[in-house]
C-alpha cells in the first residue's frame, strides 16, 4: 500500500559517524515485501557486550525467546534482523527458524550461537522459512561494511514512512565514543519494557552490566513512555552493543561518574529514538506530550499520562484542534490511579483552562486554538494528590491510521 | 451534527406496558440541544426501593457523587435526567446545581431530597445551570403519564442514534411482574460497574437489598462486559426501581428460589440494553461477540476479552473484513493475564484458525471470510491456562468514529 510519508519526517538522514567494531549488510530475503530490502545482518568485534529490554507480552515472539536466553550469555558478535514477518506465534517451526539461523550465523561468523541476536518484525502468524534467511547470509557477509547506516535502519521498516535513526558523542575519562540507534516502528506501539524494534551501537568500553542497567533505566523514562495506539507488540526489542573499541578505560558500573556524559548521550539518544516511533505514528498529524504532575508517584503518574495518551477521545479531539479538555479529565479518572478531581488541573499550550476541579472562567481561547492547530501539541495535568510526576509521548487517532489498519495484511 | 443511524437500529421501538407505580414526562430545558427533549422527569410510588451501580472513575460527576449518597436510603420518589451536560467537572456549583435540583423536585412530589435522583450526561466541564431544570419542573409535572417510553428514551439521547428500551416479565410467586429498561450510550463506553445511563423500572415487591444484589451480580456480567472505545465515563449510571405495586407478596432475598424468574428476566433486560449500547457505538459497522475460555479465573478471561476487545488493531480489522487474528494473538498477550502461548486457540465464526499456538494449516478461509462480511461477529479464544471463562461485547473500529469524535464539541 503506497503511503503518505509522516509530516513528521525528516528532510534529511542524519550524518552518522561509523562505530568502531560494528559493520552492516542488508538485503532482500524475499519475505514479503518486492522492491525493498528486507534482512539486516550486523557484525561485531570481539568482546562486543550486549545489554536488552524486551516485551512483557505473554504472547511474544520466537525470536524474543531467543534474545532473553542469549542475553544471558552478554556476549555479541553478530545481529539479524527480518522485517516483513514478526515470527510470532509460529508454534514449534517458529523456534526451528530461529534455531537454525543463529546456528547459520554463528557458522559464517565463527562464533557461538548464543551470541547470535534475531529479532523479526512484520505479520504475526504466519510461518518464516529460515531457508530464506540462510540463503541470503553469504552475500550479506560479502557486503558488511562500517558505513550503511541508512540501510540498515531502512532494511528493519515495516509501515514506517521513514527510517529512523539518530547519533550522539560522549566523552567517558577523555576519550570520546560514538553511540549510534537506529530503530522502527509505527503501528502497535505501546512498549512495555521496550519498544517495536531499537538498536544502539556504540565503541564505547562498558561492562554489560553498566550497559544492562544505563538501558534498562533509560527505556523506561523513553521507549516506555511512548504509546501509538495502546497494542503491545508481541515482539518489542531494544538491544544496546558496546563493541569496546572506543579505547577508554573500561568502566564496570553504570553508577561510575567517568559514565556520566555517557548516561547522558545515551538517554538523549533513546528519547530521540522513542519519540521518532511516535512522529512515524499510523496516520498521525500531531504530535503530543503529555506531563503528569502531583501524582502519588512516577508510576502512578506515567499510568495516568497512558491513559490520557491511550484514549480514543482525546487523541480524536486534538486531531479535530479541539480543545475538549473533558475527554481528559475523563481520561484520569478512568485511570484507577489517585487523583484529587477538586484540585485537578489542565494546561494546554502552557494555557491554565481547567484549575480546582473546574474550568477557568473566561480563559483566553485564542492561544489555546492557534496551539491545537501546530503539529507539536502540549498538555499538562496536575492531578493533585502528590509529586510524582511523568512525560509520555503519543500521536492523534485520524482516519490515516483506520486506512492503514484496515487493511494492513490485504 | 446529523448523523447516520447506526445499521442495528432497530426498525420499531418495541411496545411496552406499564410499570405500576412509574409515571414519566419529558421536555425541552433548552440545554444545549435545539429542536429535541432534553429532560425527563419519573415520578415513583411510595415505598419503591432503589438499587444501583455507579461509575468507578476517579472524576466522577457531581449527580454520581450524589446518587452514591442517596443509594445509602434506598428508597425513591423520582428520577430526573438531563441530556447534553454531564455536570461533571464543574467544582462547587456543579455540587450546588445538584443540590437545588433535588430539593426542587422534592418539594414538587412532596418527598425528601434523598429520594430524589439525578443523572446529567453530555459535555464534560461545563456549568449546568440549576434554574434551567427547575424552570422545566412545573409544566413536566403536568404531563406525569404511565405511558411515554419511547419519549423517555429519547430524552436522554446524546451521541445515541436511536432511543434504547427492552421489556421483560416474570413470575413471582404466582404474580406476574413488569421489568422495563431503558439507557443510553454510544461513545466513552468502557463501563467499570456500570455503564452511560440506563435505568429498569419493575413493579415487583422485592427488597432494596435483593435488588441490589440482582443489579450489581447482573451488571458485572452484561454492562461491565461492554465497551466501545475504552474509555470510562464520569457519569456511569444504572439504577433499578422497584415499585412494589405488582402485589407479589415481598421478596427479600436475592437467593429467595422465588425470584428464580425474576433474575432471569432481570438480567436478560440488563443484556439486551447493554447490548443496545454496544449497537449504537459510534460510527461502528460491527457487532462483536468475543469469549474467552482457559483462563486463569472469569476475572482474568474479562480482562483478557475487553484487551482484545478494546485492541484499535482488532478493530480496525474487522472493520477491514480481514481475519487478522495474529491482532487477536498481540492482544491476549497485552492483556497481563496467564496465557499459554503455545496451547492458544482462535475460532472465528465458529473456525478454528489458530490452534496449539500456530496457524491451523490450510483452515478453509472462505467461511472464515464470508463470517466476517456479515454484521454479526463471533470470536472465541481459549488460552490454555484454566477454566476461567468470559463474554464480552464490542464494536468495531471505523472512519465514523473519527468523524464523530474529532467534532463533538464544535
Amino acid at each position: 500500500m503506497p503511503m503518505q510519508p509522516s509530516p513528521f519526517a525528516p528532510e534529511t538522514f542524519p550524518t552518522m559517524p561509523d562505530v568502531a567494531g560494528a559493520r552492516f549488510a542488508t538485503g532482500s530475503a524475499g519475505l514479503r515485501y518486492r522492491g525493498r530490502t528486507d534482512v539486516l545482518l550486523v557484525e561485531l568485534a570481539e568482546k562486543t557486550v550486549v545489554a536488552g529490554v524486551l516485551t512483557r507480552s505473554k504472547t511474544c515472539s520466537a525470536p524474543v525467546d531467543w534474545c532473553r536466553k542469549a542475553l544471558k550469555g552478554g556476549s555479541a558478535r553478530a545481529l539479524i534482523v527480518n522485517s516483513g514477518n514478526a515470527n510470532a506465534f509460529t508454534g514449534r517451526a517458529g523456534t526451528n527458524t530461529v534455531d537454525e539461523t543463529v546456528k547459520g550465523v554463528a557458522a559464517l561468523m565463527r562464533c557461538k550461537p548464543s551470541q547470535v541476536f534475531v529479532s523479526s518484525t512484520g505479520v504475526i502468524g504466519e510461518p518464516l522459512p529460515a531457508t530464506k534467511l540462510l540463503n541470503a547470509l553469504p552475500g550479506l557477509k560479502k557486503n558488511l561494511a562500517a558505513g550503511p547506516w541508512k540501510a540498515a535502519a531502512s532494511a528493519i521498516m515495516t509501515t514506517d514512512t521513514f527510517p529512523k535513526a539518530a547519533t550522539r558523542t560522549a566523552d567517558i575519562d577523555g576519550k570520546t565514543v560514538v553511540l549510534n540507534g537506529i530503530t522502527k516502528g509505527s503501528g502497535m506501539i505501546a512498549p512495555d519494557m521496550a519498544t517495536m524494534l531499537g538498536y544502539i551501537f556504540t565503541d564505547a568500553n562498558v561492562s554489560r552490566d553498566a550497559l544492562q542497567e544505563i538501558l534498562s533505566r533509560g527505556a523506561d523514562r523513553t521507549y516506555n513512555c511512548i504509546t501509538v495506539d495502546s497494542d503491545t507488540s508481541t515482539s518489542d526489542t531494544v538491544l544496546a552493543f558496546a563493541t569496546g573499541a572506543a579505547g577508554n578505560g573500561r568502566v564496570t558500573k553504570a553508577s561510575d561518574p567517568r559514565l556520566r556524559d555517557f548516561r547522558r548521550a545515551f538517554d538523549s539518544l533513546l528519547l530521540e529514538l522513542a519519540h521518532m516511533v511516535v512522529k512515524d505514528g499510523e496516520g498521525l498529524s500531531k504530535f503530543i506530550t503529555i506531563t503528569v504532575s502531583g501524582a502519588a508517584s512516577r508510576k502512578a503518574a506515567r499510568i495516568i499520562g497512558l491513559a490520557i495518551a491511550n484514549s480514543p477521545l482525546v487523541k480524536t479531539a486534538i486531531a479535530g484542534q479541539d480543545a475538549n479538555w473533558g475527554r481528559i479529565v475523563m481520561a484520569v479518572g478512568k485511570a484507577g490511579e489517585k487523583a484529587d478531581r477538586d484540585k485537578l488541573s489542565i494546561f494546554i499550550g502552557g494555557i491554565e483552562v481547567a484549575a480546582e476541579g473546574e474550568a477557568v472562567a473566561g480563559y483566553d481561547e485564542r492561544p489555546v486554538a492557534a496551539h491545537l492547530k501546530g503539529r507539536e501539541i502540549d498538555i499538562v495535568v496536575d492531578v493533585g494528590v502528590g509529586r510524582g510526576k511523568a512525560t509520555v509521548w503519543t500521536c492523534d487517532l485520524t482516519h490515516g491510521y483506520i486506512d492503514i489498519n484496515a487493511d494492513y495484511r490485504s
